[in-house]
Formats: structure tokens, sequence, C-alpha cells
């Protein structure tokens, strides 16, 4: 707990320490051993004050590494409040793909700053990426890749890699093109380092490996890295042109991305919320899901309004009924995070949806009449009336069942219509189990008891 | 939505119309071209019935594969109903590695068989993977790897590589050893490639790589994969002795599963739950989770019937409670929720959880005026009451800072104590947040309003 347990032996703990006695030299080595990756969470882990100490001392050479690494958030109160040279020189070590990211978030004078100090080379590349759509293969490809020619020799192709030093990162294919820079299929390293020099590349090359068009979504390229177990894959436009290649490191970031938004929506958060983010901002964000919030419960209020009569006259019921509304919200919560979740994985389309309507109903069914008795049983004990312990138990099962049916239909009916069911389900699920549950209870009891 | 949209064009509404028409032929014929993932996939998505026709399509020489795609719970179920010869032909195509996760859900009967059925070999690597403890490298590991000795030129590497067909999956580098197999560098597919054949491995090996202990955490390595982008990494022993290679795709695995179980939990749900499992287990496990929320609604509802004098005078207060509980509930679950990811990417620890704790306290006071007068507002506007107004505002304020302090405290304090907070924050969270609603509200309004 107290140590992250990186490769590096820097805590947390000794770093707010030291940040907090203003030793400048060990924070100074602290900076210059750490990676980027390292650095970034550090900064999201502390407060602005000291989050802008320890930028400080951040080396210049890998201010630029360390902006990619940190949350939207974050990194936008870091570069907003960098000197005009200092986020020239950190945005001229990020890649294009990179920078393509960072300056949206900005101020237009800074953007435009940042722009004109590019060279026509990146200037050129950055418009084509920019024309790419957002969440997209096209935005998360590097245009830095090898391509060869299907009719040259093994030999070539080691003599002509021998001129470079270094290949892009996480080559472990070549890609065969024509000479239209058509794609063709892949020469993999492995068949480049276990062939014979003298084979022809288009003898060895994989034509099964297929590329993936640049407008493909992002999930979808996730989807198939992980079906298909890659490392990284070319991208091409519609006429089968190689444009770029899209690697495992972006393709985490997007599963990693994915499942924390999934997350942190179900309560209303936002995935580029900073841990430590001014308060103001903070209040007012998750302010507006509050008001939502009071917008439903003032419903059930109203529901409960309608009572008024019988719970004046049963002060039982006043005690009970959250019971009803509670154990509803929490069967239907179960059911729609694992809809949300098959829906997410694509596991759940309209050929079968009938069918897992029709097992949660019965699971709903039976833990609603095993967990209803029990409540019953409770209700007599305590306040000794049998009507009151049969009217709870009633509307408790027919609660647990609308709760049931609400976590299938309401996300499979939102993902239809196209709103993110992570980020609404819950709600509208919370609403109608608190109304039908005091609808349930105090509408039975009004008939029943009165 | 009707279609899955991986490289292959089979949508499950397609698969499942077949199932349901019994068409043989197109069933079979779809098995065969899917890759093991797409069929894995598929198999989850429909219930144990049609799942079963499912399977008895799924080509011989892939069932092995297939199984290791699945979820504990589906391969489970799956498995105990394959004839004994199935299941060891199945189970002999897995690497070792698998088989172990395999083998432990199994009846300890057909586990024997499997574990009769291996040769010397084999039966000699199971036993050494089982040596190691879950969730740490040695079970992530795979023994599949090629070392090289830092004394020998890249043409001797080469040579020797080509004398293989095949090279372990993603092989980006060669491990290179000493005599004793202990670990000393790697040589990177690049260096391979790009030096001259002549130069020696010693000269262009990377010693900065460092591999992983054996018993690092699962999560651990995850994290270092990720931080410094990684596609393997070389596992040693405590004598730094080479015994292992984790690869990125088993990285991927932790990294979704560990995502899943943090969402699947905050439902009191388990990862490997199957969509489609038989409704009396699915209504046991989940029964179990009702039931721990049932006890924490009679503790509140107990806390209700400490103010039946109050309920019974003023009806209003038994309409208007559930506002009070159910703001608190959402303020503390959006503090909870961010707290349990920052804890989880180790964000937050002894050194700054203080500040944390100011910031949200913040957060909550200042929604917790804003909303308050409103609900005040909106009180007095309905019931004519000034004092009820000024009752429900200021047990509202009261219960958005106690839920912003339990936000931080209860996942911190569970962390601190090894109890998982994903699992049961929330659950304790609701517990407080409803507690304190109604006490603050009925107690303030007795306190004054009678």
């Amino acid at each position: 707990m107290n140590d992250t347990p990186l490769a590096t032996d820097i805590s947390l703990d000794q770093l707010i320490e030291w940040i907090h006695d203003q030793q400048d030299t060990p924070l100074k080595e602290a900076m210059a051993t750490l990676s980027a990756g390292d650095i970034a969470s550090f900064l999201e882990s502390v407060p602005p004050e000291p989050r802008r100490i320890l930028w400080e001392h951040v080396p210049v050479e890998i201010e630029g590494e360390v902006l990619i690494f940190l949350h939207e958030e974050v990194r936008q109160t870091i570069m907003e409040e960098m000197a005009g040279d200092d986020l020239i020189a950190a945005t001229d070590q990020m890649e294009i793909e990179d920078l393509v990211d960072v300056i949206q978030e900005l101020p237009s004078e800074m953007t435009e700053a940042i722009v004109d100090s590019l060279d026509q080379d990146r200037r050129a590349r950055l418009d084509q990426v920019l024309s790419f759509q957002e969440g997209t293969a096209g935005r998360l490809m590097t245009m830095d890749l090898l391509s060869v020619r299907p009719d040259v020799s093994l030999a070539v192709v080691l003599r002509w890699l021998r001129r470079h030093s270094k290949l892009p990162v996480h080559t472990d294919a070549l890609i065969v093109t024509d000479q239209e820079q058509r794609y063709l299929g892949e020469l993999s390293m492995e068949a480049l380092v276990t062939s014979s020099p003298d084979t022809m590349v288009a003898c060895v090359m994989d034509e099964e490996a297929s590329p993936v068009q640049v407008d493909t979504p992002e999930h979808d390229v996730a989807a198939l890295f992980e079906k298909r177990e890659l490392v990284s894959v070319a991208v091409v436009d519609a006429e089968q042109r190689l444009i770029g290649r899209i690697t495992i490191d972006d393709v985490i970031d997007v599963i990693r991305e994915e499942a924390d938004q999934q997350y942190l929506k179900s309560a209303g958060l936002d995935q580029e919320e900073d841990l430590f983010a001014p308060v103001v901002p903070s209040a007012q964000r998750r302010g507006l899901w509050l008001g939502i919030n009071l917008i439903t419960v003032f419903m059930a209020a109203w529901v409960i309004g309608q009572f008024e009569a019988a719970l004046s006259q049963i002060v039982a019921l006043a005690v009970l009924m959250p019971i009803v509304a509670s154990m509803g919200g929490i069967t239907g919560s179960q059911t729609l995070t694992l809809t949300i979740r098959g829906l997410a994985l694509e596991q759940i389309s309209v050929g079968n949806v009938r069918w897992l309507l029709n097992k949660e109903l019965a699971v709903g069914a039976l833990n609603g009449v095993v967990w209803s008795l029990v409540v019953a049983l409770v209700a007599y004990l305590w306040f000794g009336d049998i009507g009151l312990a049969g009217v709870i138990a009633i509307a408790m099962i027919l609660n647990m069942l609308v709760a049931a049916l609400s976590g299938v239909l309401i996300p499979f009916g939102l993902k239809v219509v196209g709103i993110d069911p992570a980020l609404s389900g819950a709600v509208i699920l919370t609403t109608v189990t608190d109304i039908m549950g005091f609808l349930c209870f105090l509408g039975l009891a009004s008939a029943f008891l009165l």
C-alpha cells in the first residue's frame, strides 16, 4: 500500500515527502531515473500545487513523452501553464499521432502557435491525420512503417534493413506492397529470420494476414487484436493502399479506456476526471448527475405523496417501504450490469435477448419468492400484522420481476436507439424500481389494509 | 447491432437461426471458417441447449483452443459433458500453461484421467507450473522460448534460427543467458536484423531490459508491460536463472479481467458468470448479495422505526425522506468510484489521502448547499412548511458531507485491512448514507418540528 511495486524503488509517499520538504536534489534525481509512464502516474497522484513543483523537476527532454501518458484533464492544466517555448519544445518531441490528440484540448491560440512551429513535412502529416475521423483506425495508426516488394529475396531485405539502425516500434512484420503501394501481405520477422536468404519475399509472405480499413471503429480494431492475438496490423484505404500501421500499445490504451469508461460512467463520472481536479469544476460536473438524480427521486417522492392517507394511518408502511424499493434496485442492477457487459462483448442480439429475458425473470422470481418470505416473516414479528406481511411479500415479488425485466430491456432499448447504456442505464433503472416499489407496496396496502 | 463487426461475415442472429432450423451444413461450414476466439464468443452468447448443438459442430482439431477462450463457467459445463476420449484429445492440443487453468475446475476423476494421459515430459512441466503460486508471473509465463549465448556472432544466431521453421509466438527478442542459464540481457529482433552479421551478441544485446521475478503478482506484471510498452518479458527465479517468458496476449487477458472484475463486483457479480447460466445456481449466487443488502436495509428500516412518533404526526417526512438518503448515496458513490479507481491505479496512498479527503469534502459541501436549497424550495412550495424546508436542507448537507467522507475512507480503510473495496465498498457506503440520511432528517424533524 505504501509502495508502488514497479521496477522503480521510489514510492509515492517518499516523493510527497520530498515535495513537502522542498528537497530539490532527490526530486531531480528521481525524475531523471523514472520512466515517463511512472512520472505521469505520480503527477496524477498529487494536487495542483505539488504537481507544479514535481513538473518543474521533469527533465526537459522527456516532457513531451510524459504529457502523452497523462489523462486529458491533467495534461491540459499542465500545458496551459507552460511557457510558449517550453510547450513547442515538448510538442516537438511528440509523434504526429500523439500531437493530434494533444492540440485539440488546448485553447486555439496555443494550438496555432504549435501548428506554426511545425515544419512542412510534419504539418502535412498533421493535416492528413486530422482528416480521419476520431475513434477510427486512422486516428490510432502510425505512419512509421517499413514495406517491401514481393519480388526481392530475403537477403536483399536483410541488407536493406541493416542500413537502418532502428526499426519502427513493435515491428513484428514488414508489410508487402506492389508498386502502387497496394497491400499484398505481410513478411513476418519470424519468416525473415528462419527462411533461407535466397527465398523470395513472395514465397514466404503471409497472405492470410488481413489489413484493417482506415475507417474501422477503434473498438472493432481492439476486438480484432484480442481475438487474433496480434502485435500490429496494417491499415489500408478504400483502394487497398497501405497508409499506416496500428500497434498493440495503442490497442491496450483503447481496451483500458473502454473498461475504465464503463466503470466510471456507472457513477456519472468522466473518464478524464482528474483525481485532484479543482473543487468548483468537479462540483459542477458531478452536480449535473445529482440534478438528474434529484428529478427521479422527486418523481418517487410524488408517488409516495399519493398515499398520504395510508401512511398517516399505518406508520409501519413508512418504515418498511425502503426495503421493497432497495431489493428491487439490487436485483435490477445485477441484471443491468450483466446485460451491459454482454452488449459490450457483442454477445446479446435480437436473436437471443428473449432467452436472456426469460432467464433473468426466472432468477428474479426465485429470489423474489425466497427473500419476500424472509421479509414477510420479519415484518410479521416486528409489527404483528399478517396483512402487512402479505402485502410486503407480494409487492417485493412484483418489484423484483419488474427489476429483472427492466435490467434487460432498458440497456437493450438504449443501445437500439443509440444511447450509451453504461451512462444512463443505472439512473433509469433505479427510477423504475423505486417508483414501482413504492407504488406496489403502498398501492396494495391502500387497497387491502385500510 | 445485428452483426458482429469482426472479420467474419457471420452474425450471431444468423447463427441462432441456423441452430433453430437445425441447418447442419451452414453451421458446419461456419464453424470451420471462424477463429477459435469467435466460436468461443458465440458459444457464450447462447443458452445451454443451442450451445450443445453449436459445440457438436466445432471441428475436433480446434476444440482445445476454443475451450481456452471460454470463461471458466461455460468451459466447465462443456467439458463435463464431453466423453473421456474427446476430452483427452482436446486437452492434448493445449499448452501446459493453459491446461493448468483448465484441469483445476474439473471434478477430480476427470482431472486424474487427463493427467494420466500426459506423457512424462508434459507431466513434469505440469508439476512445475503447479508449483508456482496462482496470480503470479510463474502462472502467466510460457516455457516456450529461445535463448542464446553472448559470445557468438549474429551470423551464428541466424544460422541456428534457420534450422527452426517456427519461433515461439510473439518473439520480439531472444534471451541471452550464460552457461548456468542465468539471465544476461536480450537480443532484440531489431538488433538481430539491423546489425552486421559478424557482430557478437554481447555487443548488441540490451542489458537494460530487466526480467521479472517468478513470484511477481500478475497485476504488477501488467503494469510493467503498460508502462514500458513491452511485447514480452523474461521470467527468472531467485538465482536469476531464466525459467520462462510472458507475452503480451496473456497480459491483455489480465488487464481485461481486472477491469471486468471491478465492474461486475460493484453489483456483486462473479467475473466468470455465464450470461446464460442455469437459473438455480444463478439465483443462489445472486441471492447471497440480496441477503447482505437485506440486512443493511433492515438496519435503515430500524432507524426509521425509531421515529414513528414524528412520522405519524407529519406524513410529509415519509414522502421526503428518500430524497435525503438518495442524494447522499449518489454523492458517496461518485467519490467511492473515483477512490476505488485511484487505489487500483496506485495513485492513492497515506501521503495524499488527506488531500483527496479535503477536496471531496469541499465538492460534497458545495453540491450539498446548492441542491439542498433547491430541495428546500420545492419542499416549501409542496408542503408550505418553512421549518420542514429548513430541516431537509440541513439534513441533506450533513448527509452529503458524510457521503464524501465515507466515499474516501471506506475503500481506503478496506484496502488497508486487505478487503477488496470493489466488492464490498458500495454496500457499506449505501448503508451509511441511508442510515445517516434517515437519522439526520427524522432526528432534526423530531427535535424542531414536533
